[in-house]
């Protein structure tokens, strides 16, 4: 696993250092309180994976030049906008095991914030010039947003079923991480069936990756995590391996299921004991099994690319995105 | 001053009746909660302002279609967007004589509708084709929350000057009027000199318009203005009339005057010392003189057009910025 995760980031340092360069560059705000804001979040030590991904995909459909680094970094700012706007709605605390912005620097700042990096992203993507870049982040903002205030509806909801999941992991994860690859092939005038393919690839990717969290929230070492462990089950957020479990568990085991859920229990002990009832009803194993799926899924979608160093770390990011720790 | 009202209504009656019709029409969010939450906003009598502006200007620069309400919308949605993430901001109570949307629906949702309300304005701006016209909106929305930053940095700070005032009013309202304005005129294909001058127009506007919107925060009656006077001096904002009288205020009621915006004082003996204040040092004649001006100047720039009815609407809107009560 730490062989993957060292392969990839030796084959994209260079990108990932022209990322970062472009994400301080990028920023320009006129008041140093939008800097301290944006860069606590920015400059936490984040993945820069949807940049990366922008970046790979524009290259894998033939991208030659030297500007997609300062384009792709919209994808960072739209994702910490995210971040901003849904730690406020989670009541999260902390964040890349930092505390979160609203604690520090109260809601309206950092709602503030939030729309600052939405509008410098709407911003790059008008640069780019291509009308359709624009398209595909106010369609993934408006995603986004049903995504979150789905979810929001649905706290309390203990009969969410596995295609509505399906949906909101969608709208909240996947369709950012979808957009960051279609915007790379759109930069790189990709024709439209490579531009679907990375569209479809990206959308698989982020699937896979929110699956992964959702497992992630009930089996992390929280020291690795950067965040405590249960916090779904605290917010009353019905993820697939519960929704799996809960739908075969009977009797005795459901009721005190359903009950851990309605008094979104927080302490270590009823964590703990909910991921027994997780395991022993196969809600981890699905879910598991199901993300290898949809990583599987998308790096065969690559089949119609040529071999090259791109389609490699694109292959391998999919490898890690089920195998990661974090 | 209401045959004045009277007259505007009546001349724009069928513009603002399609507004009306495409803002009802273009929402079309994929859940209820979304309808309700903007709804709420909405359709709370709002005077569609912004969309009329655009409509006007587009008709002044020679558009003779019918898209124009469909796309003067967007105004409207990007206004209602920032009205959901600053009244949590303000921790206002009322608007629009209605109770604010987070107090009905939280936090969380209403930050998540303002952002799907960007995304619509975004996704409406994208669709005119106008690369330019999503490049005014997303400078718009990074100005305006600047603004707003601004503002909330400078709480509790009294040595705000007239200068600094004019930079955050430009920031938080002129610049979307501003925006409306030229848009309206790139939407209609307008030379530069026509784009430029119905950009000024708007500022120009926008400044009388906040102006006295700080006036009535002190001088409204309170039925009228739909929410309680006094807001700006509980929350701390130091606005003209209170900039220019405390700058000329000695002894004593200097003195006086610091002691109650310090306090954020929220009782209406208070907030009626205050205006005693107010007036006895100018800053009501003061404020009141230089909104004028401002809408002097907005009516001025029109005359490098011909007279027509729009003209004449824009006109009187100007005018009608500073002789309203609400």
């Amino acid at each position: 696993m730490n062989e993957l995760k060292e392969r990839i980031m030796a084959s994209s340092s260079s990108d990932l250092s022209g990322i970062e360069e472009a994400l301080d560059k990028g920023l320009n705000p006129c008041l140093a309180l939008i800097s301290d804001v944006a860069g606590h979040i920015l400059f936490a030590g984040g993945k820069r994976i949807r940049p990366l991904l922008m970046v790979l995909s524009a290259r894998l459909c033939g991208y030659a030049g030297n500007d997609d680094k300062a384009v792709s970094v919209m994808f960072e700012y739209l994702h910490a906008a995210t971040l901003l706007h849904d730690d406020l709605v989670d009541g999260a605390d902390v964040r890349r095991g930092r505390q979160v912005s609203h604690l520090i620097w109260g809601n309206s700042t950092t709602v503030l914030v939030g729309d600052f990096l939405l509008a410098k992203t709407i911003s790059i993507a008008a640069d780019t010039g291509h009308m359709e870049i624009v398209r595909t982040i106010s369609d993934a903002i408006s995603r986004m947003a049903e995504g979150e205030i789905h979810q929001l509806a649905n706290r309390e909801k203990i009969d969410v079923d596995e295609a509505e999941y399906m949906e909101i992991i969608h709208r909240k994860t996947a369709c950012l991480i979808q957009a960051a690859c279609r915007v790379g092939a759109i930069f790189a005038s990709a024709s439209a069936e490579r531009e679907k393919t990375m569209s479809n690839y990206g959308r698989d990717l982020g699937i896979a990756f929110q699956m992964v969290d959702d497992l992630l929230d009930y089996t992390a070492d929280t020291k690795v995590l950067g965040k405590s462990t249960g916090s779904d089950l605290r917010e009353g957020k019905m993820t697939l391996p519960l929704i799996y479990a809960i739908g075969r568990a009977q009797g005795k085991d459901k009721k005190r299921m359903q009950e851990i859920i309605r008094d979104r229990a927080s302490s270590e002990s009823a964590i703990h004991e909910m991921l027994g009832y997780l395991k022993e009803y196969g809600g981890i194993a699905y879910t598991s099994e199901k993300a290898s799926q949809y990583a599987e899924k998308a790096k065969q979608r690559l089949a119609i690319f040529e071999d090259c160093d791109a389609k490699t770390i694109l292959t391998d990011l999919a490898d890690y995105t089920i195998k990661r720790k974090e």
